[in-house]
């Protein structure tokens, strides 16, 4: 499998995600500011990738600068996006072995790479299990934005499950919702489940609710961006119609996410300030604007899934069940 | 008002609503093919119109064909699309007076457009009465789909409730889920709001059921195109998740639609076919496909409320409650 970030005869090498799924061009970075330009133009995204970016950022920097210079460039690493909060934390784990020189720092940033790659290994496995536990050989799974590879470095979360399923042998197919307004599920996850070899239907995100009732899917799987200490998840908007259709059609709805992804410091979704985005993602498509001259848009980011919806949450871990 | 689709000078004449919001072009039907073209192409769309074309194709079948020609053009109007009980009813309905010649078919098609009009009328008042009713005096209504003139003749559906709640002074607001694939939301309700002059935000189909959860929205009002002898509602996908949505946060679900679209001789949503349509309609946005070589969809144009999420079937005759 194509690492969706590493480091590559001294330079960082990434899937530039601006250019899926037309076309799959692997772009070499090999200054800081090649690779602060290419976070901010969402070439490389996911949060577990861009502390992955953030650390090799920094080796990057290491072998680049001196002094002030060297200071500057790892600020201009660290808040090159505000809101993952990975990307600060990858930078400023690699950026405390400057001392010890160029070499402790790259070899801090790989160990950053290489426990990412272990954490969506260990997601992958126990979360296939947990499938196959509760619906047997080949399930018909549902995913919602994207979450594979591409948003880590290999694997992913729920759709390194499903990838891992794939490779047992024991998925019964995948649904892959479009995801609406940026189409991450039409776009990214379609591309990664081809480039695995699975077989996948595209669905628009209205769909979904009704597929499960006509008995078309057999769980929904889906990430997160947050888990709150009492298990209310905050994911992708379009994620909480698709726990209300499950819970009608009484499939399991799940979640996996890293161990970072829970915040026992939120109490509950209701406490997390949800990101409203601009009209313009609702009303562009493929460059031409759809809507009437003076249409105006509400766009909420993420949405809010009440902990009753989730039958279990999987992390590199643990298995948690109700009640959270 | 300018009407949907109408019968000028031996045509059938429609607005074209493939060329909405960009271009408002009036297309002339001559022949049934032409007819029939534009209703699989969704030029004309929507339950009730589609009612309206069944018939004044029969009109024009009758003008253009005799004996087995005209059976054959006669069937071909009748299964142009497979869903809305409306076209079909239409069909029949001007086809009983074929034996009586041209003239008699075109009136009985011109009275399936007039009682059409009449019936938009008293959905408004009737809907717009029990919206009051059930939610006071400034509701903020989220609608799926294009169920305004576009869909009827003029007037419209549940689009027409909310029209004449803006005529009262009796709206909060309007929420236009952007409907996909085809956008008949962003596309056509919000160039009819627009027209109205009613204030709108336009979202994506996967935020109406949060958008309700975090209490900006008072109650769901949508069309059918087809109402079962047990409630069941059948209307275009994306339907159901927002019952689900609108039942979870306590909020009414109501479905207006004329007492031609009730089929007593259906008797559950699950007796009805729905229409599973081309996977090109999920992948092309803006003429731009988005998703990889290879693709599939799934891409059912409508979907199956049940009955008990539905808080009231608004008719031109009556308003239903549960029990159905």
């Amino acid at each position: 499998m194509v690492r969706t970030i590493d480091w590559v005869d001294g330079a960082v090498e990434i899937i530039d995600q601006t250019e899926l799924p037309a076309r799959t061009v692997t772009r070499r970075l090999s200054t800081v500011d090649e690779l602060v330009a290419a976070i901010r133009a969402l070439a490389v995204r996911g949060a577990p990738a861009l502390g992955v970016a953030g650390a090799l950022g920094v080796a990057l920097a290491a072998r680049q600068y001196r002094d002030a210079a060297l200071a500057g460039a790892v600020h201009r690493l660290e808040t090159a996006r505000p809101t993952a909060v990975n990307l600060a934390r990858g930078v400023r784990r690699a950026a405390a072995r400057l001392a010890d020189g160029p070499d402790a720092v790259l070899a801090e940033a790989l160990a950053v790479r290489d426990e990412e790659i272990a954490s969506s290994a260990a997601m992958a496995a126990r979360g296939a299990d947990l499938v196959t536990e509760l619906c047997g050989p080949a399930p018909r799974l549902l995913t919602h934005c994207n979450t594979g590879g591409l948003a880590t470095v290999v694997g992913g979360t729920a759709l390194g499950v499903i990838a891992e399923l794939h490779r047992r042998g024991a998925l019964g197919g995948v649904v892959a919702s479009e995801t609406r307004p940026l189409l991450q599920g039409a776009r990214l996850t379609a591309w990664e489940l081809g480039q695995l070899g699975v077989a996948y239907q595209v669905a628009v995100d209205g769909a979904g609710p009704f597929l499960m009732a006509r008995g078309m899917v057999d769980a929904v799987i889906v990430g997160a961006d947050r888990i709150c200490a009492n298990g209310d998840v905050v994911n992708k908007v379009g994620t909480y119609a698709h726990a209300l259709g499950a819970q009608r059609a009484g499939i399991p709805f799940l979640v996996v996410a890293p161990e970072s992804t829970v915040d026992a410091s939120t109490p509950t979704g209701g406490d997390v300030e949800i990101e409203d985005r601009p009209a313009d993602e609702v009303f562009a498509f493929g460059g031409r604007r759809v809507v009437p001259d003076g249409a105006a848009a509400i766009n909420p980011a993420f949405d809010i899934t009440p902990h009753d919806l989730v039958t279990a949450i999987v992390t590199d871990r643990r298995t948690l069940r109700p009640p959270y």
